[in-house]
């Protein structure tokens, strides 16, 4: 066994630790410390659950002293296309058909659509229940490991439901990442880079050394690579819980990619893919306002090429991007605010004039 | 313009003051050292909106400076059998339809379940807007005024999905009471009469002197009435905000009650109905295991009585009041937990042997 690395993430009461490490899903002792609960449900997804499910359940009925008929599953459609009411009031009828009560332990197995279902099924369920997250893709361990957003689509737009819901452990299991294809641990890959231009210029350096090493999973890097951004996620979550204001800047790439995301229909490319673009869209645009050197960009495009994330984005013309950019929620009365580099590891919300946001779309979809 | 009187509920960063007056809701002043919304939407129903609307988005539009096109109404079917997420996600869609953001404020204009509705709704759009309760119903007044409480149905449940959410003001506007039918105003009274028994044996005994005149809305008692409702609820939520233990109190009379609305089909009966039947089952229940004389058991039957509250339950059979009463959320692993009184003022949460309940079920429906 392992030993697994803890960062611990201060959030007053409602403060929990990430457990990062090889084999924890299971593991009995992963669970010490947590209340026991009446009874657990898990929620995954029919491609998640068969790779994971079974040695889960058997450590959650050792370390809670629970019976088969005390922990129950539900699985979810896979993908974003399902991430709606549909999805999430299947985790209702299952905890309502198990006579589930306030006790009642819901864990996350699986990548972030399961995560936020489950997180805001756990958050609206008697409003409010106990929420452990097991994160099973790369992006989900790096990104909605930390952070208490929850949430469901609505088809007028991505996350516009949801609930600022805290878990009470994240067991982030490197060996589930194993069973990955490749495109999606490009996709988490983007999270993690996202780290060093917005908050860690050294991290950026480390990661320009080791992105193919952790595109092959080799533990070592892949472990350090997912402690450094949660860390640095929990620095910023931790100075700003419920979104006042620095946290936007981990919405760096998200802007743009929204739009992608919203503009091809959610499910076409990966919400890391998406990112991963529209980083290299932000950074362009930070450099043509002359906050960011061209020779950074360069070596943020680079760098997501490396990650083979697409460095450009779908055509679907400037006025579409921009008009669906408007529509996001983090717009303010219809002003796009955009997440731009002022150099390499600080990031600053503003917005932008249309006609430098049109130049950059038109250079790269 | 009378003037109005404060109760300040005291919650830390999530503290706001219920403003309970005559005529609030047409004047620009009661909305005072609120945030300027960027948009409102007012949450109402075809009953409410057509008496009330109209002035409230004169004040509206007058106290925030903000012209028609920003100020929305959507209207949600009308009544208990339709808090589901239908009702739900027509104020998603109105939201989104009206391009709304961050900075909209929601107003429910109506009784608990425009209350229940649009509060969830504004914890959960773009996870959190702000929110201000116009509750236009006496049992909302003294009741979702304070708690912060909001939810929908689930067809195996009451208010089994919801947040716990605080509002930023709550206007209770006493002249709004003048256009209830009797019936809602004696449901509305089986609120105010229950934090008599459970925290103040005094206003039991001012209740047992003003009954009558509540129910002839004499504007100088019902003001205290409201007033003192919400002030015993702010102390009971003040010590318990998210429902640990003291605020079970509160349920006095609804775990039997919650069992009439879900055996007969919710919507037959009002809320208040049930829960003035409830009361005097769980008074009866009290005396029967030795914690209440008789003449005080007496005493909640006749002030319940007079308020032209049912004292006897639909005859649904007793155990299936026990086995809905298991299903309720308040239950603990299947154990029912009865909000019990030991004497007038003093009330205490405690399960109880299933052949009392079956007793008094017997005695009483």
């Amino acid at each position: 066994m392992t030993p697994s690395t803890l960062v611990p993430i201060a959030l007053g009461e409602r403060s929990y630790d990430i457990h990062i490490g090889r084999g924890l899903l299971g593991q009995a002792s992963a669970w010490a410390g947590l209340a026991r609960p009446s009874s657990v449900m898990v929620v995954s997804n029919p491609v998640v659950a068969p790779l994971h499910a079974e040695r889960l359940h058997a450590a959650l009925a050792q370390a809670f002293d629970l019976g088969p008929a005390r922990i129950r599953q539900v699985l979810l459609p896979d993908g974003e296309a399902h991430k709606d009411w549909n999805s999430l009031n299947l985790v209702f009828d299952a905890l309502l058909g198990n006579g589930c009560d306030r006790r009642t332990l819901v864990v996350a197995l699986g990548g972030g659509v399961v995560g936020d279902m489950a997180g805001f099924a756990a958050a609206c369920f008697m409003r409010g229940v106990p929420f452990v997250q097991v994160p099973t893709t790369l992006l989900a361990q790096v990104d909605s490991s930390v952070g208490g957003k929850t949430a469901v689509n609505h088809p007028l737009g991505k996350n516009m439901i949801g609930a600022f819901y805290q878990p009470q452990r994240v067991l982030a299991d490197l060996d589930t990442l194993a069973t990955l294809p490749a495109r999606e641990i490009a996709a988490g890959l983007a999270e993690v880079i996202k780290y060093g231009p917005i908050a860690d210029a050294a991290f950026f350096g480390w990661l320009e050394t080791h992105v193919e090493a952790l595109a092959a999973l080799e533990p070592a890097p892949l472990a350090q690579a997912v402690k450094r951004s949660c860390e640095i996620k929990a620095q910023v979550v931790g100075a700003d819980e419920r979104e006042g204001g620095l946290r936007a800047i981990l919405n760096f790439g998200h802007t743009f990619g929204h739009a992608i995301e919203a503009g091809l229909g959610y499910g076409e490319w990966l919400h890391g893919e998406a990112v991963g673009c529209g980083m290299v869209m932000a950074a362009r645009l930070s450099q043509r306002l002359g906050q960011l050197d061209a020779a950074d960009a360069d070596r943020i495009e680079a760098l997501v090429a490396r990650a083979r994330l697409p460095v450009r984005g779908p055509a679907l013309g400037a006025d579409r991007y921009l008009e669906l950019m408007r529509l996001d929620k983090k717009a303010d009365a219809g002003e796009i605010r955009f997440v731009l580099l002022q150099g390499l590891g600080r990031a600053v919300v503003m917005p932008a004039p249309d006609d430098a946001v049109r130049e950059v779309l038109q250079a790269l979809s």
